[in-house]
C-alpha cells in the first residue's frame, strides 16, 4: 500500500470503487468534473486535485473511470491532462469502457514517458462497483498487470489478463455483444409468445433450463415480464458499446450483421427518448414495429 | 397401461421414444414409410402396421413425430392417413414440431369426430428422446392432457401444459427462435475475438459466469472454438423451426427481424451444402462474410 493512487472520474462506477480503495487503506488522488461528486470522498481521507494533472503528478497509479472515448482523450491527452504530469514509473490503469485503438495509443505514449498503461475495463454495473466484485478484463504488460493486482483485487472478483494492450477492450467489445444480442433473443422469442396469445412468463419458465436458458433470460426476461426498465444498464451506454465492437471489427474487415440490427433499434430508442432506460427495454423496439392497423 | 399405443415415425427422435414406450411395458403399433426402421421395434414386442390407417384402427392412442408440416398433414389428412381411420375416444398426440395453424386444425378434426388432439412439440435432441429426459411443451384439453401423462412421464421429464391448442408448438417456436438467436449471439462476439487477435476460448471463460452467459455459449461456444458441427441439431431443421415462427409472426402483424436474419444465415448455409451440419455450424457464415481482400 505505498503507492499512492490518482482516481479520475466519479460516476456512478467510479465513485464507489474509490472509496472500497479508500476503506481498503489506499492513499488516494481524486477529481472529477463536477467537484461536489468528490466531497463524500474527501471527508474518508481523499484529497480533492483541480485538474487531472494535478492528479498525475501527485499519484504514482492513475486510475480512470469515464464514460466514453472522447472524455479519455481529454482527461489523458487534454490540456492539464494525465501525460502533460507524466514521470517515469507511472502506471495508468483506464478502467472505462474506450475502443481497442485508444487503448493502444495510451500504451504507446505511457510508454514514451517511461511508464506504461494498461485497459482494464469492467462489468458488473454499479452493484459490482459497490460490492468490489466487478470482473476486470485487462490487456497490457505482464509487469503491469502484476502491479496492478492489489488494486484489482480490492475492486473485483474475477479478473483476467486476456493480453497486450487492446486485448480488455476488445474482451468487453465481446460481451457487450453477447449481452446485447442475448437480449434481442430474449425479447423475440417472449414478444412472440405474447402476441400469439400465450402468457409469455409460463414461456419464460418453460425455458429455463433447456438450450434456450440464459442469464438473460432470468434477469432481463423478468423486467420485460414486469415492464421495468429502471436501469440497470442504459441503453445509450450499451449503444455506444456497440459502436466500438462495430468499429473494432470494421478494422479487421468483419461483419457483425445482427450488432448492427440490435445497435439500430438502440439507436431508435435513444431518438424516442428511452435511452436512459435499462437496455432490457430494447423488447420496446419489437412492439412497436408491430402493425398499427391490428 | 391398458390404452393401445400407435406411433408413426420412427426416426432419430421417434425410434428411441418408441423403444421407451415398448420397455416401459406399453402395446404398440408402428408405422414408419422405410418399414426396416420399424423392425428393431417389431423384434421387442411392437405391431408393425402397413398405414397410419391401419395403426389408428388398432390403437387408442395415436402419437406422430415426423419431420414437418407437410408430412404430419400427410399422415393425418391423407388417403389411408389417421383420420381415415378416426373413432371417438381417439387421442392424437402430434410430436412433431410443425405450425400453431396444423395444431389447430388437428384438434378441431379430431373433436368433429368425437376425439381429442394434442400438439406437444419436445426439446432436448436424440440424446433426450433415448434417455426420456425430452422437454415437452403441451397444447390442449386439459382431459387430453391428464390423459397423455403417463406416456409423456415416460418419454420426458419437463411436462408443461402452456394452453389449449397449438401452445405448445408456439412455445417450441419461442424456443427455437431464442436458441438461434442465442447462437448467433455467441457467434459474433466469439468471431470479434478471434479476428481481433484475442485467443476466443479465453475470451468465452472471461464471459462466462457474467451477464453474457448462456447455455449456449457453453455447449455451442465450444463446438465453435474447435469447428466440430456435426450434428446435434441440424441447421436445415432450425431453419424450417424459424419459418414456423416467422409465419405465427407474420400471422399477429409481428416482425422479428433477428429471427429473419437468422433464418438468411441458415438459407445461406443450406445453399452452400452445410444443412447437415450442426446449427452451432451458424458461425460459418460470419467468416464467409468477411472481405476477400484480407
Amino acid at each position: 500500500m505505498t503507492e499512492r493512487i490518482g482516481f479520475i472520474g466519479l460516476g456512478v462506477m467510479g465513485k464507489p470503487m474509490a472509496m472500497n480503495l479508500l476503506k481498503d487503506g489506499w492513499t488516494l488522488y481524486v477529481h472529477n468534473r463536477t467537484r461536489s461528486r468528490a466531497e463524500e470522498l474527501a471527508e474518508r481521507g481523499a484529497t480533492i486535485m483541480d485538474s487531472p494533472r494535478q492528479v498525475a503528478e501527485a499519484s504514482d497509479i492513475i486510475i480512470t473511470m469515464v464514460p466514453d472515448t472522447p472524455d479519455a482523450e481529454a482527461v489523458y491527452f487534454g490540456p492539464d491532462g494525465v501525460l502533460t504530469g507524466a514521470r517515469p514509473g507511472h502506471l495508468y490503469i483506464d478502467m472505462s469502457t474506450v475502443t481497442p485503438a485508444f487503448a493502444r495509443r495510451l500504451a504507446e505514449a505511457a510508454g514514451r514517458q517511461g511508464g506504461d498503461a494498461l485497459d482494464a475495463p469492467v462489468s458488473g454495473g454499479d452493484v459490482g462497483a459497490r460490492e468490489g466484485t466487478l470482473s476486470i478484463m485487462v490487456g497490457g504488460s505482464e509487469a503491469a498487470f502484476s502491479r496492478a493486482m492489489p488494486i484489482f483485487r480490492t475492486l473485483g472478483k474475477n479478473i483476467v489478463r486476456m493480453g497486450e494492450a487492446g486485448a480488455g477492450q476488445i474482451t468487453k467489445a465481446c460481451n457487450q455483444v453477447v449481452v446485447a444480442l442475448t437480449i434481442e433473443a430474449v425479447a423475440e422469442g417472449l414478444t412472440l409468445a405474447e402476441r400469439a396469445g400465450i402468457d409469455p412468463a409460463r414461456v419464460r419458465q418453460a425455458l429455463a433450463g433447456g438450450l434456450a436458458d440464459s442469464r438473460i433470460l432470468g434477469l432481463h426476461g423478468q423486467r420485460m415480464l414486469e415492464q421495468r426498465f429502471q436501469p440497470g444498464f442504459r441503453v445509450r451506454l450499451h449503444q455506444k458499446d456497440l459502436g466500438i465492437a462495430l468499429d473494432a471489427a470494421d478494422s479487421v474487415g468483419l461483419a457483425l450483421p445482427h450488432t448492427a440490427l440490435a445497435r439500430e433499434h438502440m439507436k431508435q430508442l435513444v431518438r424516442q427518448g428511452h435511452g436512459d432506460l435499462d437496455h432490457s427495454a430494447l423488447i420496446l423496439s419489437l412492439t412497436a414495429d408491430t402493425d398499427a392497423s391490428e
